[in-house]
């Protein structure tokens, strides 16, 4: 695995912003080398043997915060997880103290989840600024970014098409929409960054409230002829290869950005009968939590021959312990 | 410990109802063998080393959770802790997608526990259909069972009667009282299987508010003549070998039930004065966690000439390490 | 390591108290060589292999029970974590029960905090009783001790002093002052006990309503000569060569004991202008969390010139690690 580690130079996961293209590919390559320890019997290497990964989750959280636990028991790292509830941020320390505390304790990863756009860059400035050793991973900002989302997002469509040697060219040219509250997603925001590197054309679909025409203006302008904005779902899905639908916040409705759910499914949820405007082996993803029956309907989402949702979450850990080993095997 | 799980069959737990006495002398017997391996100097073995037990408890419990970690641990298992109060649960996600979600990022047993009877079959039995390797293993759903508990009171009771070779016919012909709330019970239905499975007389006493007569009905009648149904304490205990005393749960109160903690304990809790009419080596087993004066007196609580409840929590550990053993050394 | 585990006899960690130079040395020595094993690469020993420590907090707590979650890893123990929202107490168990109950599933050392003094020492005046051999260590009892916490402290300041021999005699004669809550505070009482058992002078400056006269009398009067109670902050600073802040419970305004928090700070909160009256080369403390701009200015807490925060921080894994490592490997 020595080879594939030499040329990455990112000492913190904050943003898909500025990957490059060779940065995709190595995280795809390391995957899949993961891939095969996890199905192996022993399931676990000793590559972050004595490391502290901290669990940072100021955002309730299942998948996520147990699928990096789980990469970095895989890696033999030590985790320690911070509750939110029964900490001391009851007691009203800064979140950049609560940072500063793990790292004296010995932390070298720090997994930071929080409701606030860019809590975690802040963080890994300031500990930069300190000229320490750690590394901080985004596993969720606000409305910013989810970078180790839309990295296993690109490991399964990548390793759909070639399992042995996923690389981000091979999703060149291919038509992806994206669907749902995109104006409110991180995930969106981060799969727009690395699908629109991997030379893919992207559509756009939510009701114009969840997806304003300025939204574009946030993509750098070098992409505008491979991203397409739709306040319908029809010419989104029309021969796409891959559509992701995107986890509708019910909070939505309360500010008036929704009229009901029940309109959002007949107008943006995904069915057997929508899909059938989409090229004939298209494939479903989703973020997941699902809400079963708005952004989907029930019948698709259990449907193996569309549905790769269950891939997304194996590709998780694989994708996980791959982010985890790169950054932990820096200098 | 290979000769002793050739003929286990059963790849979930979710009642004894079925159990045969085979399956429950197996389990008696690998639970002597992991005390023994809980007596030794490195209380640990890799027999699961690589798989992943999800705990997954959607209802407050600290011994039952953390009796299974444990377990886990000892047999080099890596867990997940699946904390409802942080979780996707206030998303809206389906108890099933979370089950499907921990299966994908690689969970080959989920321990579940949840408040509605009935859950850990549904998951078990969709499991099955998705035809995945996973087991489920329930730890106390609703009113309906708890295996381990039972199989670890069997264990106590068994081990008391011969250490070295416990088996389900050392129970034949005892008089065992089940004393409590049995009506909402899952303890006491699990109990009332094994012990009848045993050979035991099984008295149980109760208000009749908590122990019904069609009660009687839920037993196979085949276990009829060794099944009494009592609503007065004293000829349940009387010559009694065993008196198993169940937690009261105070909402009974909420739900006119019993009248006052302060009766109930008259009519039906244990001191040193009531078992004077059980047999002389009478031994007292509750589930925990105990109401102090309310299901039993402090004193014979705390008195070691009576009480078992310190080597059933004991057992505990070392039957669910059986367990875990057993179903996840299948095929 | 051996060497110096061969005179401890203390079995449990409840309180300063009674503690010995002796004991002081043994653990600032021992806490040096685990400071040594968490530079080196691997991090871990296999001390605590097999022993469970089961981490008991009824009361909020990041930095605590992370502390000794890590150095129980460390020591390759396996932990149990007692989370109170989601446990038995919401059941009505007493703490003794609970603490039975995990003596009882093999727990070695019980780690507790708890709002109320003296529930430590109950619990292991209840398990002498009963004959058993766990540990009980106290985390933070009420306004009563913190020993971990001062022996940590103890620790920061002998290493500055001399790292490669730190011990108690260092501090003789040395001028220390402690400032703030210092009646409500379990972290001044007990580190008033190991500072005055070194032989430094020791200043406490406080508000009357946080700092009665009577204070002094909690103290054994052979060491009135070096105590010193000041309701002024000046007289405490003045060449002083370590100074302690204390977090303020911003529940004592409430309380009346106090007007304002930017009062309190005017009057004894530290800054480098206050701190200009002490010995040149003063070093400042602080327990954490901190509220910046109440007991110390956010620049004097980030200025690495003076500030001793992060060292504590570290320290408390090597100083937990020793302390764990010792009374688990008594006998």
């Amino acid at each position: 695995m020595s080879s594939t580690t030499t040329n990455w130079v990112k000492k913190h996961v904050i943003s898909l912003e500025d990957f490059t293209p060779t940065e995709y590919d190595t995280v795809l390559n390391t995957a899949v080398s993961f891939k095969d320890v996890l199905n192996s019997r022993t399931k676990k290497v000793p590559a972050l043997q004595g490391q502290v990964v901290a669990n940072m989750f100021f955002e309730p959280s299942t998948r996520t915060r147990s699928s990096f636990e789980l990469a970095a028991k895989r890696l033999s790292a030590d985790i320690l997880n911070f509750a939110p509830s029964t900490s001391s941020l009851t007691k009203g320390e800064t979140i950049l103290d609560t940072a500063k505390t793990y790292l004296a304790m010995g932390a070298n990863i720090m997994v930071i989840r929080h409701s606030h756009s860019g809590v975690p860059l802040n963080i890994a400035q300031e500990m930069d600024r300190l000229k320490t050793g750690v590394s901080i991973f985004n596993a969720g900002d606000g409305l910013h970014q989810h970078p180790s989302q839309a990295l296993l997002d690109l490991f399964t469509l990548c390793s759909l098409l070639d399992p042995k040697n996923p690389r981000i060219s091979l999703l060149e040219g291919k038509k992806i929409a994206i669907v749902g509250d995109i104006l409110h997603s991180r995930v969106a925001r981060s799969n727009i960054n690395s699908l629109l590197a991997s030379g893919a054309r992207v559509h756009l679909a939510a009701p114009p409230t969840l997806l304003p025409q300025l939204f574009a203006d946030t993509v750098p302008s070098v992409y505008h002829d491979r991203l397409f904005l739709h306040w319908h779902l029809t010419p989104a899905l029309e021969d796409a290869d891959f559509v992701m639908t995107l986890r509708l916040q019910k909070e939505r409705m309360a500010d008036y950005l929704l009229p009901s759910l029940r309109e959002y499914h007949q107008l943006f949820g995904l069915t057997h009968d929508r899909i059938s405007h989409c090229n004939t082996d298209v494939k479903i993803l989703h973020p997941g939590p699902v809400n079963r029956g708005v952004e989907i309907s029930s019948e698709l989402m259990d449907d193996p021959r569309f549905s790769l949702i269950s891939q997304q979450v194996t590709s998780g850990v694989a994708v996980r312990m791959a982010l985890l080993y790169l950054i932990g095997n820096l200098k």
